[in-house]
């Protein structure tokens, strides 16, 4: 974040996260002092954004590690798998976060022959390099995404994937803010980002604070302003991409894929390495969260809908790759055959 | 309207319209004594839906002679163009809002040789008229549409077409609604349709009185149901359609057009033919109201945006016609080519 305040921190021994439920009206740290209280704020929403959540639960990993009080290896081994367990059952879609929990476990799993002090230690330090190697990533990221973008684009953008869905920087608001450090004054269409409001209350704050022009729009005018104004590309993050390059994102992204399509506007998908799972072979494999009703029903306290009306609330779906022009990945872009790629880089990392 | 109130009506020498802002949490009926309380209550949306806004005119053509103290024909016909006028102003884009006031107009120049106090019960028979024809009209393209509706269809609809969009029926929903009389058994996936969120407030509200089982959805989750569950039509309404068959509908219309034809799924226009515009080759001429910021920015009282955002808010998208599988009318239902067969229509009824 801006003024060095990173979404997710370690503080005194607990877990800080900037409350985004609260913003943009009101700019608030909460910290919590177990994992179950990380779980929970989680799956509430006080952060989101598949690189947050996953550094997140790292930090559940090291807090729970910090508050045991187990005298062997193997009963704080057993302690961590159940806040593993928890933390896992959070939030289904986001693969960051099993991403970061598999990490961290692995990581344990080399430390069988030290004191428990120095395993509690250790494990601090894995989320820490959890949470400062995504910072990294995404300015990579941002670096390779910034050659996209031209002068003056116009770029549309959904959901909220700047600092506040990550440690800091952000994925493909990163990019944007990237191209807007070297000087390329983009101007970004914001979709609102229904149910939630992330663009509106998120997005739009972020890019305040960064000094770039931009306007919210309702999720329903991508197809308009494709048609009757240039766009030059969008960017998007990502939950989650399968091994065939499928990609689920927050509610909404694939019309905003079908409206690009249909307008011959570049579509690039902005994401961190840990943000695909090979072991599905497409985006039908994903499973995807469903929400409570009442987050399309009402907003803030307020119903909108009838009393005994009914809501679907899925809170991503999947973009198929043959919509997605390339992916921007701190390893490089990757363009289609999505499938040949993404498991060259994963064999050339082991 | 069920238990016979329609949602335009004339009563007791004024306007009166159900209030659409405060629906569905309140039924209110208000009245109107003048051309310029009816003009306003059009631009604040208290009445919204294209044949609905042309009935209000009509009968604020019939209010503005009512209320005339005019000693002459030419002196009373003056002050109507006056009424005219402002009531044109009103809102931009329904076409059926110019169609009313020029056919009441044109009742006007036919009456020259009238007392005025026939002038005046001649004008209100043509308003009252307009608003009996457009409940017959909408009945008719419900028998029309619903020969298209498989028993148990799953139906995408966009914004809200029921009775409350129009004097009494409805359109696109009094398509459904029909089908649903001839005991069809239809599912309605409602877009909750941003800003003004219509759907979930106006048609789940509709299609709970009439029993119709259904689902409010965010508008940009209509991909994601196309891809992952059967989806057996859409059906939308109109504002205008240009003589090539274009059609300006709700801002996300476009998009929702776009979803289905990725999907192979058919999309139905169910508009008066009072909503054709034949001076206009394309619906790049059709004009696209721009609402007030506002709308995007804040939900009810509450703000949703940080503080010095901006919004872009087009009220309509135009959805080309290529998109289109048919455009149900009270004439019957029409294939492309459209313009053939709407000029074809048009001379037909001369």
């Amino acid at each position: 974040m801006t003024q060095n305040i990173r979404t997710v921190f370690w503080q005194d021994g607990r877990v800080a996260l900037i409350d985004q439920r609260r913003l943009p009206h009101e700019f608030h740290i909460n910290t919590y002092e177990s994992y179950t209280a990380v779980a929970d704020a989680i799956r509430t929403m006080v952060v989101r954004g598949a690189p947050a959540i996953g550094a997140a639960a790292g930090f559940g990993i090291a807090v729970a590690a910090q508050n045991s009080t187990a005298a062997s290896f193997e009963q704080l081994q057993r302690e961590l798998h159940e806040a593993e367990r928890v933390l896992a059952e959070s939030r289904p879609t986001a693969v960051n976060l099993f991403w970061a929990l598999r990490r961290m476990m692995n990581r344990l799993g080399t430390l069988t022959d030290l004191p428990l002090d120095q395993v509690r230690a250790a494990l601090l330090a894995e989320a820490q390099a959890i949470a400062d190697e995504d910072v990294q990533t995404n300015q990579t990221m941002g670096a390779h995404g910034a050659t996209f973008i031209p002068q003056n684009a116009t770029i549309y953008h959904h959901c909220n994937t700047g600092a506040l869905a990550t440690v800091d920087w952000g994925t493909a608001l990163g990019v944007i803010r990237s191209a807007h450090e070297q000087g390329k004054k983009p101007f970004v269409l914001v979709d609102e980002t229904r149910p939630r409001l992330q663009g509106a209350r998120l997005t739009s704050w972020e890019l305040m604070r960064w000094g770039i022009d931009h306007q919210i729009v309702v999720d329903g005018a991508s197809g308009h302003y494709m048609r009757t104004r240039g766009v030059d590309l969008c960017i998007v993050g990502a939950d989650r991409i399968a091994a065939n390059g499928d990609t689920a994102n927050k509610i909404g992204t694939y019309n905003l894929a079908l409206a690009a399509h249909a307008h011959n506007v570049p579509f690039y998908v902005a994401a961190p390495f840990s943000t695909v799972d090979l072991s599905l072979a497409n985006g039908d494999q994903i499973p995807i969260e469903e929400r409570s009703d009442d987050e399309v029903l009402c907003i803030g306290s307020e119903r909108i809908a009838p009393e005994g009306a009914k809501a679907g609330n899925p809170a991503f779906d999947v973009t198929p790759n043959a919509y997605i022009t390339a992916i921007i990945t701190e390893y490089g872009v990757i363009r289609p055959p999505f499938e040949e790629r993404l498991r060259a880089i994963t064999a050339a990392r082991r």
